[in-house]
């Protein structure tokens, strides 16, 4: 394996393997999808970190993950079906690696995760370095600001690698990123550097024992920065990219005990010039670097620019996915009223409960994967005082290639339990606009949920009204089919083509909370089939479920969303498959429930 | 109103009323119960920016609020019925008072709350002050970090008055209450802020002058302090106490526009000698300042012990409520298996996963009302990877007293539909002792949840096995009690007894993950009453209905559970009555399912 082999290469053939991986990592992206941008700028500290350290006996905690391709290729991983099913995650995982002690997806664990590993550790009397790789966006997540600050007693043999792209920077505006500025850009260290570094060559025996002073004196001047506070001792700035630095430095930093954190600085995209240039555009691609298309976050996108150029008091909020949900259009027309958090998701919507409270209409767009982050803020900020936020829940029921930590299957069963919380779902982009205007009128806290992808428009039977919570899009008699959300629908229609002459009856469920009474009553004593992309427990199924009980009518419902286990990355298609819930499932369901009819 | 009249108090005046505040605080929790220590630690703060600043015009919002009493007599209430059914809230609450701006139960969202006040306010051209008042301990929230860090640019015209009290430094080890310390703490500024004090009279015209000179010269001195670089000027660190000093500064503070951080250290229990001395005992109160009984989290720490002793992988992990969750004894006896995480209940899961990755067996310990701040972490970190991580979910239910902000009737909904995790709730104290000797075996992540308040063991029928999931506690015909929890299965038992010689059997739901599916398949075509103290949306009544529709099986069943609204501060037994959940609910309802019977 080359994690292995590379061992015993020296600092010319490391830098060879590096541009090989570059290579690879970008063919593979061309060919599969994936993140670009940050797995080029891991490269040298990835292939540094596994020439230093012995892993999998040490330990590396990729957070996020989306920086460990490099990683992957390295420990046996070919990438080859990269994000495809049954091929290698796009996140590290346990199930594919020994490498892997982690899953990770989302921002901000990794230094919490490290340090239980440490803990855990101790006990046992181990000497293993925890080394978590983490970028200076998800260091500004809570979870990481918690695990960072809460003790100023960090474990020993405990190595946090801050992979500094500068993605704070295209913010802006972050306060952490001023503070570690600050902690560590000091004017005169730079001169001793630059004078160090014209003066001597690295490779030198004198250059070594220079480079040994340097840190000396970078300790020195950095005593009292933001790191040490935290129980760190700071070692950097280091340029991520030099692969004879980045092995002294953690050479140096594998023979000391104390708790490390290292700085370095690296570019996204690095060495892929495209990436380079514009490393948002190739953060996450699809095959041959496409762009994905998703209607209804532009639709989304589109829409929010309409009804804030009419309405004064609407705003949208976003942590960290403005592209992603929609909202670049927004963010230029209107930058006073855009507000983006960075990885900060319960920031973002107690952000918005506070300008609810202050008169206006924030829409909060999160893809329901991370808004789950905020479930707190969601119960405690918003609901509890029926403050009229409204979310967007982009990326809701199964997300395709990002797979495991990112699907969008948890949101309804934990929203729709929430006292003063309505939540929708839309089956297309046109109907996303009547509910968004169904929401703003009831001036209540409410949730749209959409996934992504291309949707077609269906047409409109009886657009949304107190009156008119669901809609009938196809009448029939014997089996009614309850779809909730724009994928149900369309299959649900689907299968009604497919189970032909038969004629079920379906239904657009376009509110899952509340659900709409009337229509349930009246088709109360059929067979029912509720449909859905979400998980089954505690889902919209089980809202009807209850709804008959309460009402104590007689019920013959088949429940149809996801069963109870994690999804793994492939095509969305193919995870609906996975899951029964495609047209075809749903037909061979109608053709059963007539069967049992006669 | 007072708030109105203190505007023309002079200082000996407000001096005078903070006395008597005081002893109202003191009278009012010893009646009710309540929070004592922070609230007199906050009586001067209070007046002073009550003193300086117009609310409701301008905005005082309280973090956590547990500090709100004082606030709370200054703006017409009188605490009386505090806590009590139809009495004051413990907390800030707008439907109590236009001078409460937000409801605040959890901590570290009052800076997110205000800033997005300014972003609304801004926007309209307002002018007023937003003012924010936190403690140190819920800075180190991550949402409150998350606010602070987000943004280097902090709106203007906003204060946020940090409420040092300490209590960081009661867990002694937090990294961020040494960042701010450092930041403060020069030692060239308090020779020379002694030597002023020594040398002039405070009140005398030159001492007011001086004043403004020393806070121009702690301005210099502090100017790379931590918050300057999160965008606020940094004021501080003033008496808490000292209402003269308060008056001024304020006065100086409402003068200015840029965003502020105003650093006043005060004393827990101020004034108050026994709460001075043990603040952490008078926190939180019963009447006459009794220490609330409570058998689970008693019956919790002692297990943890007995099976820590045993069992060298076993550890507690908790956040900021040791004494609450009953783990006192545990710290003291296992100081390196325990781990305190301060206001920081999402570090706390990820780290405790990366424990049990770490081959250790976390138990981690929260009240159901904090755990949903982890929400996240316990899918992502811990469930997808299955991780044995146990959650000794306290507090679950109806909380009484703390009311809206802190009930325990969400977790069954949030909890039981995620993928690998297990879901108890065991009938006594001796059976979570089964729970937790079963959940360890299965080694899988689980979780127990348990109430507050007293609960006698009800005896054992059968301890739970793989084979027996349920227990019958009282075998019957016709209508089946399906009662999860401890205080449904000992209502259920009640109610049993109040509709005699109707019997019902009255089985104890233990698990309400996995369910027993062997029994609910013997049962199925009874009347059937599914009863828990938790949500009925998506909760133990969802699931039993879920399971019928996917097995097809006929089922006349009726859930009662908690209807979809907050319940408020009131007893818990009250609660239950307003929810009907009491056993006499229940008893009503099975009479009227046997009536249907015959």
């Amino acid at each position: 394996m080359l994690a292995e082999e590379i061992k015993n290469y020296d600092i010319k053939q490391l830098k060879e393997l590096a541009e090989i991986l570059r290579g690879q990592i970008v063919e593979r992206v061309r060919e599969n999808g994936g993140h670009l941008s940050s797995n080029l700028g891991a490269v040298e500290i990835t292939l540094a970190l596994h020439k230093v350290f012995s892993f999998p006996g040490d330990k590396l905690i990729f957070d996020v993950g989306h920086q460990s391709y490099a990683h992957k290729l390295l420990t046996g991983r070919d990438l080859s079906r990269l994000r495809q099913e049954g091929g290698e995650s796009g996140f590290p995982d346990p199930e594919e690696s020994a490498y892997d002690p982690f899953i990770a997806g989302h921002s901000g664990t990794s230094v919490a995760l490290g340090i239980g590993l440490c803990n855990a550790r101790d006990l046992a009397g181990g000497k293993e370095k925890v080394i978590c790789l983490i970028g200076d966006a998800s260091l500004g997540n809570g979870v990481a600001l918690e695990s960072v600050f809460s003790s100023e007693k960090k474990p020993e043999n405990f190595v946090v690698v801050l992979n500094d792209n500068g993605m704070s920077i295209a913010k802006n505006n972050s306060a952490l990123y001023r503070a570690i500025s600050k902690a560590t850009a000091k004017k005169r260290y730079r001169k001793f550097n630059s004078f160090l570094s014209k003066t001597f060559k690295e490779t030198s025996a004198f250059g070594r024992y220079l480079r040994k002073v340097k840190y000396s004196v970078k300790g020195w001047l950095n005593k009292n920065a933001f790191f040490e506070r935290c129980g760190f001792k700071y070692v950097g700035p280091v340029n991520g990219h030099d692969l004879s630095e980045l092995c002294a430095v953690l050479e140096n930093i594998r023979a000391i005990e104390r708790p490390v954190l290292l700085h370095v600085v690296t570019q996204k995209g690095k060495g892929y010039a495209p990436a380079e240039e514009d490393p948002s555009r190739y953060h996450g691609v699809g095959k041959n670097f496409s762009e994905s298309k998703n209607s209804f976050s532009d639709a989304l996108g589109k829409l929010l620019c309409e009804r804030a150029a009419a309405d004064g008091r609407i705003a949208a909020v976003t942590a960290a996915m403005t592209d992603g949900v929609g909202l670049s259009e927004f963010a230029e027309k209107f930058p006073e009223r855009f507000f983006e958090t960075g990885i900060s998701e319960s920031y973002a919507v107690a952000m918005a409960a506070g300008m609810a409270k202050g008169g206006m209409r924030p829409v909060v767009c999160l893809y329901s994967t991370f808004l789950q982050r905020a479930y707190d803020q969601i119960v405690h900020d918003v609901c509890i005082s029926s403050l009229p936020v409204l979310f967007c829940v982009d990326r809701a029921g199964f997300v395709g290639a990002d797979g495991k930590t990112h699907q969008g299957l948890f949101d309804v069963s934990f929203l729709r339990g929430i006292p003063n919380l309505d939540v929708y779902a839309p089956k297309d982009c046109a109907e996303l606009a009547d509910l968004f205007d169904f929401a703003m009128e009831r001036g209540r806290p409410a949730a749209i949920r959409y996934p992504n992808g291309y949707a077609k428009n269906l047409g409109c039977v009886r657009r949304i009204s107190e009156n008119c919570l669901w809609e009938i899009v196809s009448p029939g008699d014997g089996v009614a089919v309850l779809a909730s959300g724009a994928r149900a629908v369309a299959r649900a229609l689907e299968a009604k083509k497919l189970v032909s002459p038969l004629d079920p009856m379906i239904v657009n469920c376009r509110t899952v909370s509340p659900l709409d009474e009337k229509l349930l009553k009246e088709i109360a004593g059929r067979q029912i089939v509720a449909f859905e992309e979400g998980y089954e427990s505690g889902g919209f199924g089980g809202a009807v479920a209850e709804f008959y009980a309460d009402n104590a009518l007689p019920v013959r419902l088949k429940i149809m969303g996801a069963p109870k286990k994690f999804v793994a990355h492939a095509g969305a298609e193919e995870q609906a498959q996975a899951c029964r819930l495609t047209a075809g499932d749903l037909a061979l369901k109608i053709r059963a429930l007539f069967a049992r009819e006669q």
